[in-house]
C-alpha cells in the first residue's frame, strides 16, 4: 500500500488528475492481453514531461514503491502486470512526435505514440519504418521498445532493435540519461541503447525515442502458396532462403489456424489444405517481379498444390489483415487462449513444426500453430479453459516439452514477445546459471532496489527442464 | 609483476610454448597501432581452446592480474595497450573458421580469424559479410567485435554490431555464457549480445562469434565527384540522402589527403581539386544504375566540378584501395600521426568540415581530413611530431575543440574506432556524469575486481569541457 503522504507527492509532481488509486482504475490496469496473470496496481501515474518521471522515480526510490511502465499493454508476457503492486506509470500523455528529420532519416517520439499512427505519419513522406507487430494498431513504441518486438516484416528487415538510434531514459534513481543519438555509428561506451531496448522497463524507463527510417520501398507483390503437407511448407521456407532470397514477408499458418481465421474474417481463405505460406516481395519492379517468379518455382518444386499471387493491393492487405488477426480469431474459440512464441534457427522450421504436432497428439491438445516461418518464430497457440485446471496441467506440461525442443534445435523460449513472468520460469534452460547471473548483475547494478519492473525476467525458481524422449 | 608460481600455472593451461615473457615479446605487445601509447604486459599468453581461456581467467580473477584480449592491435584508440601490465591474450592460435551454414546464412568463427580471410572465404559461396574496416587485411574478427568496427560500406549495410547474432565469451569469474545464436530474434533476456559488441574487451572475453551473412549484391559501381569547394561535398553528402538514396559507400578526401594518397598510391587521383567523394553503389544492376545516374545529377547540381565513373572493378577497386591507404600514407609524412573519429549527424557534415578548418587555422595545424561522410564519421588527421611538445599541446586543443564542436552538433566522440584510453578523457562529455556512472556499474557487476581491460573507456580524471566560440 502507497501511503496518502505518498500519494500526495505523487500528485504534486504530476497534478491531482493524473493519479488515479480507485478501485476501478487499479482494477483496469491489474493485467495486460496475457491470460492467467492478474494483479492489482495501488495507482495509476500518468506523467507529462521526462522531468515528471524522474521525480516520479526519484519518490519511489526513496520509498521502495515498485513501477511497471506501460504503454497499451498488449505484450503476451504478462511483462506490464503489476505483479508486486506499486504505480502503473502510464504514457497516455507522452504520446507526440516529437520531429521527423528528413535529412538524417530519422524521427523522434513520446513513448506512448501508437505504432501504426507513427508508421502512418512517416509513410505520408515517403519514408518507411519497418517493425509491423500485429498489435500496431494498438501498441505504442514504448512498449514496442522495451519489447524489442517483431512483426510481419522482420525477415528481411529486422526487429525494433535495428531501428532503435537513441534513448533518453530514467535510472532508478531519477537520473535522466541519454543514448546515441541521429548518428550512424557511435561507439563511445556501452551500447546501453540496445542494453535498454528488449529490457522490459526492469532497468530504466525510457521517455523518447530516436528512430531510423529507410525510404519507402517502390513496389510490393503479395502470393499465397497452399500446401497438403505442413513438412512441404516448412521445406520451401528453407529452399527460398538457402536460394538467397530474402522476402520481405514469409509467413506460415496451419489448418486448424487457418479455419479459424477464415471464420473470423471471411476473405475466402483455403480451409481444405493443410497449411499455407503468405509470402511478400518489395523493392524495385523488376526484382520483386523476378523474386517472385523465383519463389512460385521454389514453392512449386517444394509440393505447394497451388501458387496464387494477389490481384491488388487492396487482396494483398486483407491477407495481411487476416493474418494479422490470428490471435483475435483464435481468442473466440475458448475462453482461454495460450499463445507461445519459440523460435528455432530458419533451417530447422520442419522439425519444429513436426515436433509441436507430436507434443499435440502427446498431451491430446488442440494447438494451432502460425507464426514468422521465415525467421524461424513460431507461435504454437492453444485455446484452452483456465477454469479447467486438469487440461491446463496438460498446456503447462506441452508448452515446456515445445521451449525444451526449441532450445534442443538451437532456439530460444521467445522470439519477439519478451520473457515477462510467462516466461521467467524457462529463461534459464536458454541462459544456463551463469547467463542468468550475469544478466541479474547488471539488473543489481542499475536498479539495486528492485523498483523497475519487479518480478519480471527473472523467476524466483525455475524449472526443472523436462527431458525429451527422441 | 606475475610471479613464477603464476607462470607456471599458465603454462600448465596453454603448454610452455604459448607463455612468453622474454623482454622481446613483451616489447612488442607493449603497444598497439595507436601512437604515443606504450606499456610493458608481464607476459603474453596464448590459449588455443574456449576451456584454456576460462581457466586463464580463473587465475587471473585469483590474483588479480590485468588481462588484454589481443587481436591483431590495428586499433586506434589505444584499446590494446597494456597500460596496467598482466597478461596479453593473444588470439593466434583461436583463428579457425568453424561453420558456414548456407540455410540460415551465418557464418561461425574464432575471434583470431583475419577479417578479410573471412570476408573472401563468404564471398566464394556467394555470400556477403559487408562490415570492411580500412584494416581489414589485418584485423580479426575477436577486434572487430570488441570494437564494434565500421568500414567502407557502413551507409548501407551497417556496421560489425549489425551482423553479429551470437557469442560464446568467458566472464572474469571464468564462467562461459553463450548469448543469442544462429536466431533472426531472440528476446530471452537482456541483450548482452550486443552490450559485449563494441565492450573494448572490459566486460568478457569472447571466444566465439556467430556472423549473419547476406546474399551478395549482384552488381557494383563506382563514383569519383571531384569539388572546388569543400561545402559543395559536403552538401551533396546531404542531398543525397535527402533524395532517399542510400549508397553502399560514400567517402570524403580533402586536397591535403587527397595530395597524400596520390603520393602513395599513384594511380592518378586529381591532387587539384579541394575534395573528392567517392561514391558506390550495389545491388541490381537496373537499381545501381538509376541510382548512380540519379546520383551524377545531384554531384552535379551541387557543383562538383567533374563525375567520372570508373571504367572497370579494376580501377574501381584501385580507388577503394587509395581511400583504405589514407591513413598509411599520411603516416608517412611525419613520425607521428594522429587519427580522429568524431562523427556527426549526416545533416551536420558540411558544418564539421567547416568548424575543423577553422580550429586547424585557429591552432595552425595541418589537418587532412577523410572518411566515412555519408556516416557522418570523419577522419581528421595531423601529421606531426610526439617529441615537439609544443605542436602536441595545439594538436590536443584542437582536438578537444573538434570533440566539444561535434557534440554540439547532436555527434560523439568515436564513431567506430572505439574509446580505449585515447579518448577516455572526453567520455563523459557525450555521455554526462550519470551515463559513465550506469556504464561503471555495469562494468562492477560484471567484472568486481576489474581484471579485464582495466584503464580503459573509463578515465581517471575526465577534461574540462572546452568552451566553442561560435
Amino acid at each position: 500500500m502507497i501511503s496518502t503522504k505518498v500519494l500526495q507527492e505523487f500528485q504534486s509532481i504530476v497534478g491531482v488528475e493524473n493519479v488515479d488509486d480507485s478501485k476501478a482504475g487499479r482494477l483496469v490496469y491489474s493485467y495486460d492481453a496475457t491470460p492467467q496473470f492478474q494483479s492489482m496496481p495501488d495507482a495509476i501515474v500518468a506523467p507529462r514531461t521526462t522531468k515528471e518521471v524522474a521525480e516520479l522515480l526519484k519518490v519511489c526510490n526513496a520509498h521502495q514503491i515498485p513501477i511497471v511502465p506501460r504503454g497499451s499493454g498488449t505484450n503476451l508476457c504478462a511483462g506490464t502486470c503489476p505483479s508486486e503492486g506499486g504505480i502503473v506509470l502510464l504514457f497516455k500523455h507522452m504520446n507526440r512526435l516529437l520531429e521527423l528529420d528528413h535529412e538524417n532519416l530519422t524521427v523522434t517520439v513520446q513513448p506512448g505514440i501508437i505504432t501504426l499512427d507513427l508508421i502512418n505519419e512517416v509513410e505520408k513522406h515517403g519514408l518507411f519504418y519497418p517493425p509491423d507487430p500485429s498489435s500496431m494498431k494498438i501498441s505504442t513504441i514504448g512498449g514496442n521498445v522495451n519489447e524489442n518486438s517483431g512483426g510481419l516484416r522482420g525477415l528481411k528487415y529486422g526487429v525494433t532493435r535495428d531501428y532503435v538510434l537513441g534513448l533518453e531514459a530514467v535510472l532508478a534513481n531519477g537520473d535522466i540519461i541519454r543514448t546515441g543519438g541521429k548518428l550512424a555509428k557511435d561507439v563511445a561506451g556501452y551500447d546501453l541503447t540496445r542494453l535498454l531496448v528488449g529490457s522490459e522497463g526492469t532497468l530504466a524507463i525510457i521517455t523518447e525515442v530516436t528512430l531510423k527510417l529507410i525510404p519507402m520501398p517502390e513496389s510490393k507483390k503479395t502470393l499465397l502458396a497452399l500446401y497438403e503437407d505442413m513438412d512441404a511448407a516448412a521445406k520451401t521456407v528453407s529452399s527460398i532462403i538457402a536460394d538467397k532470397i530474402i522476402p520481405t514477408t514469409l509467413e506460415f499458418l496451419d489448418q486448424p489456424t487457418l479455419k479459424v481465421v477464415e471464420d473470423f474474417v471471411k476473405i475466402g481463405l483455403p480451409t481444405d489444405v493443410k497449411a499455407v505460406l503468405l509470402i511478400e516481395q518489395d523493392g524495385h519492379p523488376d526484382i520483386v517481379a523476378r523474386d517472385i517468379e523465383n519463389i512460385t518455382k521454389i514453392c512449386l518444386a517444394e509440393r505447394a498444390v497451388s501458387v496464387q499471387a494477389a490481384k491488388s493491393e487492396e487482396e494483398a492487405e486483407a491477407l495481411r489483415t487476416a493474418r494479422r488477426s490470428a490471435l483475435s480469431a483464435l481468442a473466440r474459440l475458448k475462453p482461454t487462449t495460450i499463445l507461445e512464441d519459440a523460435t528455432v534457427p530458419r533451417s530447422q522450421i520442419a522439425n519444429m513444426v513436426k515436433a509441436i504436432n507430436e507434443i499435440a497428439i502427446k498431451h491430446q491438445l488442440n494447438i494451432c500453430t502460425f507464426g514468422h516461418a521465415g525467421d524461424g518464430n513460431l507461435h504454437p497457440t492453444v485455446p484452452t479453459d483456465a477454469r479447467n485446471s486438469e487440461e491446463m496441467e496438460r498446456v503447462e506440461l506441452a508448452f515446456a516439452e515445445i521451449f525444451a525442443h526449441a532450445i534442443d534445435l538451437g532456439g530460444t523460449i521467445t522470439g519477439e514477445h519478451g520473457v515477462g513472468m510467462m516466461k521467467a520460469p524457462y529463461l534459464e534452460w536458454k541462459l544456463g546459471k551463469e547467463g542468468i547471473a550475469a544478466m541479474k548483475a547488471i539488473k543489481s547494478a542499475l536498479d539495486p532496489l528492485n523498483i523497475l519492473n519487479p518480478g519480471k525476467i527473472f523467476a524466483k525458481d525455475s524449472r526443472k527442464r523436462v527431458v525429451i524422449s527422441k
